[in-house]
């Protein structure tokens, strides 16, 4: 079968021939439909992330899958079922680690999980690939054609568990918010703050110059664009207004600490971006004072499991059409990769198409 | 009547004559039994905190008083009835504001509170002072004698509290804790470890030399004492152990972000310092980094309310009666404030006594 994989020592994608996986006891064969293209990607073709499989000179690509069941080998799934896999898998040999035993591999900390596509095990970039049944949550048909966004809605319904959860134990209803970074992943977010989350005021911060199509689509969706190279983050009580939620997902580190200062009492912010080291000043000792006199929180976030992917799956029932639409700026086939992992500032969201229903 | 306040210019307590309040409607009369002194009173000695009571040259001092009700004055209270008050108040004219109304003044931001003995109202190092009913906390009367410890452990329930909560959406069973900070709410809350928390390990970190009387505290509650000149809370990790939960009560800006490197995997810190501005270098990149990969949280936490009072009494009740003994080195009459605003490495907690029961 194709794969679409990163060889050792390159930074492209290549697309090889592999032989067609087998399923073992417990496991379905899924033939993949689309698998969508982010960010972590892109790290991982520039060595950001680290971790072939062992033993193996190659990566086959891919988190972000929707496919259909071609065998449900003793699974729960009957042949033809729509499926999205999550992406964590127990490292061979420790199947009985807490996190994976009590259903919360999100929780695991580094080096008690591998990521497919992404560290140690291999993506869902090929037409045919396997997985535990338990790690194939079912979608409803007709979001087939877009049921490769549910892994990335499914990393802020995540963030936000966490984020609403650090502040349950107060009356807090949130009425502005802002999604730091203009990425598919950002304006989906903004989209959910306006359509699934009843913020009445969100906004959206970037650096890209109008006309552009993140911008417009921010409009569209009823947020206001901050342009970051005129407001910084800090600056945002004072020129805009103060964020009961702010969610990163610039992955630039100095926006982990403005975000304490952009925040409104008791506000919460949700951290995703993964920058690494980079040495910077702050005025350490205000942040602390704001955090602690106004009861604020940071919370980082990583990964997801099937309850997230459950909540996106209706985050994506729930988006308006158009913005789903306006955010896919292309499906491509394996041999157009060049457009599938352009990364140009027309590109938003792009999804390799293996095969179709 | 006496109270002990300080005086627009000073920084020492001052014993003063000032009429007994009279209660209005809803408010009754409390005659004040001790009043503890702690950190905060030095800052607002030092002029640290602002806020004389408007049109006032003075403030009476202390927030954390127990008292027996002399006058209920239609209040659900008995006279003889023992009774901790609650610190933050409503500013006239926003009586209404929403923080108040619903039972959450500890969430109120800067400007819509004001706190007795701090900022904005007298406290109640007097021989007398009023309360609205629904501010006043009844107390089991064999706690009188130690019921100015309600006040401070309210901040540790409050501060775990909102801890717990944003660690509530997944499993998480904290083995592993560590105080920074040795004064008198640092050991009660590694106490609070110990008897009520369930925590397997707890730490505390001091810059103490030994022989010194809260590291034998730290010592006899079981915990580890871990000098700060020795290990930095950032290496904790390497030389100690990793910890599920940060308590920083030193309000040393550079502890609430080395807190991040301290924590376990889904670790919470919770901050309580105020250290003012300071700037100093972070390497910020690591710390977002590690708050994302590992689901890490930190929150802010400020002050406290009724049902924080009322889990502090329970704590009381649990905390065994030598770590108690241990940490009031001396409770003096009005007539001794040297020795009740002293804050040499010997005194721990000390209190005010303005009448006996």
């Amino acid at each position: 079968m194709k794969v679409v994989a990163v060889r050792e020592g390159e930074q492209t994608p290549t697309l090889m021939e592999k032989p067609r996986p087998e399923p073992a006891a417990g496991e379905a064969l899924v033939r993949t439909l689309r698998v969508g293209v982010d960010g972590t990607d892109h790290e991982v073709l520039g060595g950001g992330h680290g971790g072939f499989p062992e033993g193996e000179d190659h990566l086959v690509l891919g988190h972000e899958a929707v496919g259909v069941v071609e065998d449900p080998n003793g699974t729960r799934f009957e042949a033809g079922d729509v499926v999205v896999p999550t992406v964590r898998r127990a490292p061979e040999g420790q199947e009985d680690n807490e996190f994976f035993a009590r259903g919360e591999p999100d929780m695991a900390p580094s080096g008690q999980y591998q990521e497919r596509g992404i560290v140690g095990a291999h993506g869902f970039m090929a037409e045919y690939f396997t997985s535990p049944g338990e790690y194939l949550v079912p979608l409803p048909p007709e979001l087939t054609d877009i049921g490769f966004l549910v892994e990335p809605l499914s990393i802020t319904e995540k963030a936000l568990e966490l984020s609403y959860a650090s502040r349950s134990s107060f009356e807090w209803n949130p009425e502005s918010a802002m999604v730091l970074g203009n990425g598919c992943l950002g304006l989906l977010t903004l989209g959910m703050f306006e359509h699934t989350e009843g913020i009445d005021r969100s906004y959206c911060l970037g650096r890209r110059d109008r006309p552009d199509p993140t911008v417009d689509i921010i409009e569209a969706i009823g947020a206001t664009y901050v342009d970051s190279r005129e407001t910084a983050v800090d600056e945002l009580p004072d020129t805009v207004e103060s964020m009961d939620l702010v969610y990163e997902a610039t992955g630039y580190a100095p926006h982990a600490f403005q975000t304490i200062e952009a925040l409104a009492p008791n506000g919460v912010g949700a951290l995703l971006g993964i920058p690494g080291s980079w040495e910077f000043e702050i005025d350490g000792g205000a942040l602390h004072e704001e955090l602690v006199l106004h009861n604020k929180a940071l919370i980082g976030s990583v990964n997801s499991h099937v309850r997230h992917f459950e909540g996106a799956i209706e985050d994506l029932q729930a988006l308006p059409d158009w913005l789903i639409d306006d955010v896919i700026t292309g499906v491509y086939g394996t041999d157009e990769l060049d457009a599938a992992f352009d990364d140009s500032n027309t590109t938003i969201k792009t999804a390799v198409e293996l095969s179709t229903r």
